[in-house]
């Protein structure tokens, strides 16, 4: 993503009451901050928002999570919300590295959508679906793993489908031309619709592990 | 594979010293076919023969067959061999639905291209990296399986991804855009080159299972 830098962007964050400014503090608790038991699905690398935003209204009894690094691309998804009430939505600001120190065993279904492809092989570590990263997410998710991923890098998609498998993911589905198949239900990013305008394929792949 | 009609096509096919016209006593055998023990890469569908006619040029040390159903399609790899002398090459004229039929554990690669997509559900089982074609390739192939596939066809290509992974293969390698990336040693088919000059992106997977 390319970063503006927005003046206070951290400031209007923080007043935000969708954004949880202690995550740390409810791992493992997460029912107490939505005050029920519905399934939790997280987009990490949510960036603008316009995806979570747009599933958290439309499946009112699932509740999401966005989790986005930066201050200034949070702010724009803080700003989507202004008008809106959705109890079943909150957005966590942190790296992602840090994601099993939040969170124990409790959620449902992880999207990875456009994330950084990171095409230098000795920073493959920090691709969102790298070993160390589906390590994470064992601790994360309830005893089923779930990832639904959404890309427009072939090389990112091409490592992942590799990394899924040799991890043990069994691939539920997958397409090298979302637009050219029927997913009734997708909901594009903003990166996506960019990108699809521009006459680029969209890959993506659904995978689970026992 | 469009199909014209060749004449006596079955005549010249006979009479070729290329083509193994009993492969079925040769079971287990393929030693004595080649008078050596090196290597046995098969094609399973090798269509008019550019495929396996060059690998075997390039590759004095490694045995080729290629497999073909019609004799009008046989004939053109047989008129490409005219002025060739090819001992580590041979060609067998059969429906690969009979495939374990004339080998025995002593196939060390099988090699795919641009297999009939048969992109309709009901024919699933005929495409050839079907469930019941897998369970063929674990008895024709030594202890180590190894595929490698090319392919245009999309549909066909995300559903072998699917079958290999959850046979127990390994994806070794996997490119969504052959021509994109580097591989020094590619030999194009036919079909590959007509469809990668039309501007469609080709499709590689490389699996292995022990």
């Amino acid at each position: 993503m390319r970063l503006k830098h927005v003046k206070n962007a951290e400031i209007f964050v923080e007043r935000s009451p969708y954004v949880l400014l202690d995550p740390e503090k409810y791992k493992g608790r997460y029912e107490e901050v939505f005050k029920n038991t519905n399934p939790i699905y997280i987009e990490i690398g949510m960036g603008k928002g316009k995806f979570v935003i747009e599933n958290a209204k439309k499946y009112p009894h699932i509740n999401f999570i966005g989790i986005e690094k930066y201050d200034s691309v949070l702010l724009r998804a803080i700003q989507k919300l202004e008008d809106e009430n959705l109890p079943n939505l909150r957005l966590i600001r942190m790296d992602a590295i840090s994601i099993d120190q939040i969170f124990n065993q409790e959620i449902d279904l992880i999207y990875l959508n456009f994330s950084d492809p990171w095409p230098k092989d000795r920073h493959a570590k920090r691709r969102l679906s790298s070993f160390s990263f589906l390590q994470k997410y064992d601790k994360i998710c309830k005893s089923k793993k779930h990832i639904i991923m959404k890309t427009d890098n072939r090389h990112l998609f091409e490592y992942s489908v590799c990394s899924f498998t040799d991890y043990g993911y069994h691939i539920k589905d997958i397409s090298l031309d979302l637009y050219k198949d029927i997913y009734l239900d997708n909901i594009a990013t903003e990166y996506e619709q960019k990108f699809h305008n521009q006459g680029y394929p969209i890959y993506r792949i659904e995978v689970e592990k026992k």
